[in-house]
């Protein structure tokens, strides 16, 4: 399969699910921008796709990742493309086990646009930087015209720091599984709140710089590998991570913690809360002797109030749930995630 | 004036000139996202407006700089968006006296884009990271529907290390002002080529990484300031440079490098050369004791052949130009550069 797969030619254009983080856009990826040469400044780079990637610098590395966010509506339940920005980068860093130090802020504006919106997102990019305590270092301005482009579009580049990074391929047999909240709330939220869906309560995006809560983790120590579940979900991350790692991950249905409101949402939609994105989240392997130590750990921060333990690595290969009643099933990478423009 | 400019409230909406590299710009940054508080991680951070941060790691200092790309077109005499994203960031850096170590590739596209293109453009980056001598080690990749964007979007950014960073703002009267060649290629071949205008000679764009051109610089040392004149050209970054330092530049009109096409182009098209995008050139601000060492290092590499002293450094504010007929005039900052779309 996986050779076919590699073999494939490529397509004649790019198409929206080439954007979707999922198996065909690793494809896109694998295929044109991995085929450079000049690809590493020694440490983790392009070739590992990992987070980010981590240059040696005397005894520590510097940790180097970027986003783009094209996200639809830019003003959204739990936050805006300010606050995401800023998260989505914090994250990835603290992925690579980096401690974030400094930001970018790449804008490009279609003319036209609200400078009073502009205003509201530097404030909330102002006070993510905040609870991350990072800083916004350098940025830059373009407009294009009104029939080019349709909203405003921001590429959050960031360096963080750390003694040791932490890879997303680094899992071992009798490893622990642990993901740090609720699964699913950005990708429904948005897709709700898009097409106008009233529910009970009102769902919110997890948008969040989570570093506090890596670092908690990262601080009791025995984490084998980390990634954050963005686009394409926790199902796309988990195969990722089983893939790269060379192992199989098993995991416990009745463990998967959701919010009822984004599992009803999310019914009623018809999707799979495991394959839309998050943006607060992250996905942990621990050697099991720490495990609980690295769960409680968590659990005393902010945004990892919601972790638990979903399952564990065995050896193997591919992703596999227990289901509640007692079957087991495959859970298969998504070829991209369900819901356009997520972030 | 420069009060007025200050207390003017902000316009309503974002217009194109807010994305030309001028004053417009300056004052949209100036009034939105320079207010942003969590805007330095120790160093040089986003208050000094310079071509990137400047962040003090051990002994050395980590240089961040960040640049969208959004050229039309995409392809152009001289070069592609690719050669000119990795040109333009390691520029940046180059301009704060760093070596340039690792960059980033944010990419958007509109669904359609042909993958051929695409190929092109990742084989024009890599030959242009060789050319500098470094690497891309991450990236990100987002799809627009077909309405929403009209080209690829390449966001770049990277980081390099200096021992000792160079500011805009370090001109002291009796230092010489060096331009490494050249003067206007870049806005006058891209507006001429998209115009269909037809020149004796092909017009040219000058865009190149020109760290090397910047090490044989600072290896003889004596350099007091620097900055590449991109958007608002030559003009432009005089203005900045002599406004930051506060000090006057002046520069004697017979000294300055055109190309003789540019220079009809740009009398047919009515612009002003010095107001116009340079892809491949640094202002470099120089003890005078040094100068003609600079020069001389400066021009035996390959983008430096050209390269001039078109003025000096004296008290007082402002650009002045002493013409050819012994007169001379202030050099106003354009509003921004009358290019659209230059990089
Ligand atoms: N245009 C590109 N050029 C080079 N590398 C890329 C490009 N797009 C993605 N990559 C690399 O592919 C890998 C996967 O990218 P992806 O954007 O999915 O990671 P992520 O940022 O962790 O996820 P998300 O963007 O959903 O937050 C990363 O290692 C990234 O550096
Ligand atoms: N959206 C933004 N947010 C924060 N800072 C910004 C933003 N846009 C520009 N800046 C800052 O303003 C200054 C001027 O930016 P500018 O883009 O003109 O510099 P440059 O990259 O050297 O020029 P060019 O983009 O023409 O190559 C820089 O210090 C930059 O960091
Ligand atoms: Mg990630
Ligand atoms: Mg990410
Ligand atoms: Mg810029
Ligand atoms: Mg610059
Ligand atoms: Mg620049
Ligand atoms: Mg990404």
């Amino acid at each position: 399969m996986e050779k076919v797969a590699i073999v494939q030619k490529m397509p004649e254009k790019v198409s929206l699910i080439h954007g979707a983080g999922g198996e065909m856009m690793q494809s896109l990826i694998g295929g044109v921008f991995a085929t450079i040469k000049n690809n590493n400044a020694g440490g983790i780079g392009l070739e590992a796709l990992d987070d980010g990637a981590a240059i040696p610098f005397g005894d520590k590395f510097i940790v180097l990742t970027t986003d783009n966010h094209v996200i639809k509506p830019i003003f959204f339940p739990g936050g805006d493309i300010g606050r995401l920005s800023i998260s989505g980068t914090v994250n990835d860093l603290a992925m690579m086990g980096a401690k974030p130090i400094a930001l970018t802020n790449g804008v490009v504006l279609p003319e036209g646009f609200p400078i009073e919106d502009l205003q509201k997102i530097v404030k909330s990019v102002d006070e993510a930087l905040e609870e991350a305590g990072c800083a916004l270092v350098t940025g830059d301005t373009k407009v294009l015209p009104r029939e080019a482009l349709d909203s405003i579009i921001i590429n959050t580049s960031g360096i963080g720091i750390t003694d040791n990074p932490i890879r997303d391929c680094g899992l071992k047999p009798g490893n622990k599984i642990i993901v740090t909240g609720t699964i699913g709330d950005h990708g429904i939220a948005i897709i709700a709140h898009r097409e106008g869906f009233k529910f009970g309560s009102e769902l919110k995006s997890d948008v969040a710089p989570i570093w506090k809560t890596v670092e908690a983790a990262l601080a009791v120590g025995g984490i084998t590998a980390m990634k954050d579940p963005t686009r394409g979900g926790v199902a796309n991350v988990l195969n990722e991570m089983a893939k790269k790692s060379g192992v199989r991950i098993v995991i416990q249905e009745e463990t998967l913690p959701f919010r009822q409101d984004v599992r009803a949402a999310a019914d009623m939609l018809g999707l799979d809360p495991m394959e839309v994105a998050n943006e607060g989240k992250a996905v942990i392997g621990v050697e099991a002797d720490k495990a609980d130590a690295v769960l409680e750990a968590v659990r005393k921060t902010k945004y990892g109030k919601d972790a638990v333990i979903i399952g564990s690595v065995e050896e193997g290969s591919g992703v596999i749930m227990k289901t509640r009643i007692g079957g087991q099933r495959f859970i298969e990478p998504p070829l991209g995630d369900p819901v356009p423009r997520v972030c």
